[in-house]
């Protein structure tokens, strides 16, 4: 792997799964089956450890299976990234954008997944997955996060457009109910949701993830 | 919170859960039911993040609930921690304990346990909650990590001993799977196993964590 030593994140990338009102109408007949028979309650987090971190601009490695051979599909996702500005620690929804430094854009390249319970590491945590970026937008350049739209082109192409409207959970109700789950330190980035609908990919395609006001952040896959 | 800026900790912290026979073995029923209908196939890891580091000697907080009160309840676990010496990327069982630099020692402090589906980030990235220590015993004076025990006391009283020849799976086998998942780096430290039943701590309490020829990591609860 290439170790991407400078990136965008500082210390911790957050990323909310499930937070697509249409996904969660989607599995509501899961989630009422064994073993948690309801829908989940709170948000549902997973970590982008350090060596999924990467830039925009780079390749992303083709998956391997645990013997070395490349794996049959991969998929990616984009969020609205939201950099936290200072020190972050049970703070209420109406003060939580006060602690926002800027917003940028998460990318979650990853194997498909295949259940919802167990956290699914093999399939997020593959190196160099999570390019974030382009840039950092200052918070004050982004009226309203919440109105924001998420749109994935590959080769050119529209394959996934997320209304951040449709979010289970606004990006100052996440930042409220994180923050008493574990303090945030500046440079952490919480990636707030993906559509639910993750986009299959190919190797050697150019993803394209786009957010008005915030930028592009442009990968290609590797290994074609 | 205090921001333990100076930890053993270098980039990440992993932690392998569900690596006692005993405690597999006592969920098996478990298992068997719905969604999975099997035990896991691969190792269950979860990570403790920056916000959870700490070192020996260190008051871990008491946790607080949602609404910033005092959980009725906390327990503890501890493991064997080993600490990478190179960058490890799919590297065999029988190479493996050539990228190991040294041991130490891993606390979690957590949230009792409600279930084995999802990831229980709540419960186990609590602030703090990780210490680290006493320090890194350097790899070649450790024969066979295996063969370890790790010992809890709380209050001067043993509470539990794990043997790590019960792990379901071996510290070389544990650094080969996981280096097949994500590259490791040097500094980066896994915790390989807990003894499946966690010990109740009480605030105030003293606990150590003991492992022969690794030392003693010893900690207060606060709150008292």
């Amino acid at each position: 792997m290439n170790m991407t030593t400078n990136t965008l994140v500082n210390s911790k990338l957050v990323c909310v799964a499930l937070n697509d009102k249409a996904q969660l109408a989607a599995l509501e007949s899961t989630f009422n089956e064994a073993p948690y028979k309801k829908p989940p309650t709170q948000p549902v987090l997973y970590y982008k450890p350090r060596n999924t971190w990467n830039l925009n601009g780079a390749e992303i490695e083709w998956a391997k299976d645990f013997d070395g051979n490349d794996v049959p599909a991969m998929v990616v996702g984009a969020s609205l990234g939201v950099v936290i500005g200072k020190e972050t620690c049970r703070v209420s929804v109406d003060e939580a954008l006060d602690y926002v430094a800027g917003y940028t854009i998460v990318g979650d390249f990853s194997l498909p997944e295949e259940s919802y319970y167990r956290p699914d590491i093999k399939g997020k945590c593959l190196d160099g997955s999570a390019p974030v970026g382009p840039e950092i937008v200052a918070a004050d350049k982004i009226a309203n996060p919440d109105a924001l739209s998420v749109c994935i082109n590959v080769n050119g192409e529209q394959k996934s457009v997320f209304e951040l409207a449709n979010m289970e959970r606004s990006v100052a109700e996440l930042i409220s109910i994180i923050s008493r789950i574990m303090t945030l330190q500046p440079g952490e980035i919480i990636a707030v949701g993906f559509a639910g609908e993750r986009v299959a990919v190919a190797k050697g395609d150019k993803v394209e993830a786009s957010i008005e006001g915030v930028g592009t952040l442009t990968n290609t896959l590797g290994g074609a």
